[in-house]
């Protein structure tokens, strides 16, 4: 029931999900306006299970207190799914603090993880980097920059086949003394933990491709982020008005028409998918507010391929056995 | 002497800008390079004096001890002609660091100002959106980001003829609850300044421009700076390869050549030329460290717009009077 275009555009991309075999989808939310939208050819789909939830959570809500005062909300359901383990992924395109504070509050923290954090995939010339914190923690400590990286790293290698992700410290410049006393210290702890960490890196390197997981805060993060989806609507649009304002233009398009509509699927945050929510104990995504059927669909094939890889079990072994006592522990 | 291209494109960038009329140079640096790079029909040119400077400052020196140790470097000469005001702009593709350091050591702030800023403008759909600082400052109080915003306000309405230009704060969330504690400050007594202040704004309002001045802290600001900037190399690097790639590419690419020139220009960091640092005594202007001839033409072009104009003097009287014991002074 969460995001603008709920349940229609949710309802939509699922059963587009459908079309691809190998997990089931239940629906938490009013079961009456969830029929609706399904249609009768596929109420009775098998794979389709309905549960009805009464509470409904707004973004004017508080977070924490919505999460405590709603309990029949899609959201506190499906995290409970997700504790008793009885959903293997959860998704949710509803209010972004409540599906945050859900997840540390019903799901919790992976033992050991200091802080969870938003970790969205973007496009680089060479494949796709990670951005993480996105938005989870806006002032963060040493150790959080660290857990960052090695929880990047573990995500990337199994659901990007990356053998060896290349982690960076986002900084701004890439000499190893730059940067607040957090960030060197972070830099110190980084080089000692056990993933290929190349040093600080730039705005640039993520779009270039020289870095699989880009570590920072999560208002650098976050704002990063905005400014490269808005720089990429800006020549989108530039784009658009070129190819459709002449005669010229509409010929000029077709001749290229295919690699223009790579580009757009390349750069389309729908095609990208919902975020991960890194360090708590389940696999949540969070999908933008304004989600269409492609992105809830993507979403959710993304879900399904990362729960049936171990990510979630190698982040509790590796936190679990995380060196308590060493440089690690005292950065704590 | 600065940069990776000095002197030759430095000189080079003169010579184009002296096509224009209303000004003159200063050239401060090693007399024979420069002469050999003016060529035997410049070196008289009456607009155009050579001030040999004999010491070097390199990106391997610590800032402030070049500054205090090279006292005849291009940029600590550059300065003290500022400060003396012999001369109403500086201009420097050198040392980041020294630029900065000479700014605050050998010009000086503005009094009333406690931090100045790097301020970059950058392209919006809509033309051009200031974001202040980028750099210079990793860590503010509440104080600095609201200098920020009558620095950059000033800035835009004398350089970019804007009336009231918009001042937003660089937020995770445009609601005035977000952000940490120094931004929930910034924010109430940027509501009070004398600036149209619109609010907290994400990265999308810069490209989108919903906003002229964009405040933030310079970690933020650069980082945001330096994913714009990659961004905007995957799109063109993209478009280059499509175009070039096959014949109907090629055929494509001269059906909207026009328009697609106009899109480079718009968006080529060499057009928009130099950052001024706003809140220092002087129009001081620092160029990426590889700029060409067409940067270092168009930085000196806007350096002798702006200092035609009155903005250094508004500024002074602006912090002059500032409501001393006032909100302002208690968030300082």
């Amino acid at each position: 029931m969460g995001g603008d275009n709920a349940p229609d555009e949710i309802v939509k991309g699922c059963l587009e999900a459908l079309e691809t075999d190998g997990f089931e989808i239940e629906l938490l939310g009013d079961r009456a306006r969830i029929e609706e939208c399904l249609g009768k050819e596929n109420i009775n789909n098998p794979r389709l299970i309905i549960t009805e939830t009464s509470d409904e959570i707004t973004n004017m809500d508080k977070p924490t207190e919505a999460i405590k005062n709603k309990p029949n909300s899609s959201i506190v359901v499906g995290m409970n799914k997700i504790k008793a383990q009885s959903a293997q992924a959860f998704i949710s395109a509803g209010s972004t603090g409540a599906l945050l504070a859900g997840s540390l509050l019903i799901a919790g923290r992976i033992k050991g993880v200091s802080r969870p954090a938003l970790a969205p995939v973007v496009p680089s010339i060479k494949g796709h980097t990670m951005i993480i914190d996105a938005g989870m923690n806006t002032q963060i400590k040493p150790i959080n920059y660290v857990q960052f990286g090695i929880m990047g790293s573990e995500y990337m290698k199994n659901m990007h086949g990356i053998e060896s992700p290349r982690v960076g410290l986002v900084n701004v410049g890439t000499e190893e003394s730059k940067g607040n006393e957090a960030l060197k210290q972070a830099y110190e702890i980084l080089k000692k933990a056990n993933i290929n960490f190349i040093g600080n890196v730039e705005g640039r390197d993520i779009t270039e491709g020289k870095v699989d997981v880009a570590v920072c805060d999560g208002f650098t993060g976050n704002a990063m982020l905005k400014i490269m989806e808005g720089t990429g609507k800006y020549f989108m649009d530039y784009l658009k008005k070129m190819y459709s304002n002449s005669l010229w233009g509409r010929i000029s398009y077709m001749l290229v028409k295919h690699e223009l509509k790579k580009l757009k699927k390349e750069v389309d945050p729908e095609e990208l998918g919902g975020t991960p929510i890194l360090g708590v104990n389940g696999m949540i995504y969070k999908c933008h507010g304004n989600s269409r059927s492609k992105a809830i669909k993507n979403t959710i094939l993304k879900a399904c391929s990362s729960a049936c890889t171990t990510v979630l079990d190698q982040l509790r072994n590796i936190f679990a056995c995380m060196d308590i006592g060493g440089i690690y522990d005292k950065a704590l």
